[in-house]
């Protein structure tokens, strides 16, 4: 199994939020990780429409999981989110993340977040993580 | 009561995101607001530490409810969060969001997480709504 | 001439910051912009390396240029800039800026900054603007 | 002579984008720092106001001489600007500094920006900087 898949493992099997976020993994590899979505009641917000932190959330689990694999512990330290549209109830969203910069000391990453039957991407997030020298014990 | 006042009761009431957050209203008036949030086990991410879209989730209801409560319908466009300390379980944490910025189009917000019984802020966030000529029907 | 080029060249005429910057026009299409400056030495800051608010600067030109392409007059009102690698005195740097959601009341566009020679982007940054009703008079 | 003091004094020396923009130290202290600046007209952008990059800027070097000064070579990584108002040529800016959170490995910086003459302030910045473990040779 590949260090990316096994670090994913890891890190989900004590995610206790991804997990209650209903959140599958569709592709995990090195730098890129696709997750999926179901919008439930107890995601929206005020307005009817997904709450704000929820995609975020989404979205920061992604960068999690695509900025982790490499091996080395890459907690968030800043994340940025641009919404476009709102998703409802029972839309299904994927959220796909690639690391667009990798240093030494930190890397950066983009989320972006589409609907199941919509062209027009509905997120927009990019979050940066601080490099730790610690491994993953995976 | 006061309008601040009707806002967040007609947006909490649909609000099922910020109702399973376990979210308290500690304070509520025009363009401020102060919101009380405990950690729980569903809240924790792969570190064992409060999920950084939970922190954001928690700043973002207390922004809602500020940008808001000036009467106009005013959704979130752009957030951003700065993570300086990681909250744990059963930690309680508050959320003060204060409006620094009302136009007559937009209204930025600035929300400072804190730790009780901890001095620095955990979590500082910031964000924009757009306001919409449509009114709160309170 | 196309509408985009209009508008771009009578932001150029009063817009005498990217003058001062030398920014050359690469390419400039609806929603899209690719901008070239030089660094010189009056850009630098104290560590000797270009100074983050003149990498910033070329990038809000261009995302202006980008997001003021469709005709209506839309003001930056929040930018987020992220830095990898720095530019040096002598550097030739290209901008290019893509309109990644257009909606009704506001636009966002992200922007990659590269430098000539170098495979890896140096920025990134991300824009939103609020688009007026006022028409750009070309 | 303070060490924030002469920390500033090294970093201004050859922060030749700075002296270019005329800013002027208000005060410099551990943490903390205000500086001024006068709207030219090479700093305006085509709507004929002060160019988004230009009050970055300012904000970016108010930044990095209160996070420099406890002595640690400190290079921003991440900036966000909220734009609320426009300032014109003429107009004397004020940008104050605060760190807001002092970690080993990072730092975070508000900055609030200020026109002469006006209550409220006019731009609002947010930046993060890598804490190296070198020093300052001051």
């Amino acid at each position: 199994m590949e260090k990316a898949q096994k670090v994913f493992e890891s890190m989900m099997e004590n995610d206790f939020c991804s997990q209650w976020l209903g959140i599958k993994p569709i592709l995990i590899e090195k730098g890129h990780c696709i997750l999926q979505m179901e919008v439930r009641k107890e995601m929206l917000n005020g307005f009817g429409t997904l709450h704000g932190g929820m995609a975020y959330s989404l979205a920061d689990s992604a960068l999690a999981f695509a900025s982790n694999s490499y091996g080395r512990i890459s907690p968030l330290i800043n994340g940025n989110m641009t919404y476009s549209k709102s998703a409802k109830i029972g839309d299904v969203l994927k959220a796909e993340a690639k690391v667009i910069s990798l240093g030494n000391k930190k890397a950066d990453t983009d989320v972006v977040i589409t609907c199941e039957g919509q062209e027009e991407p509905f997120y927009f997030f990019r979050g940066t993580v601080y490099r730790t020298s610690k491994e993953h014990a995976v």
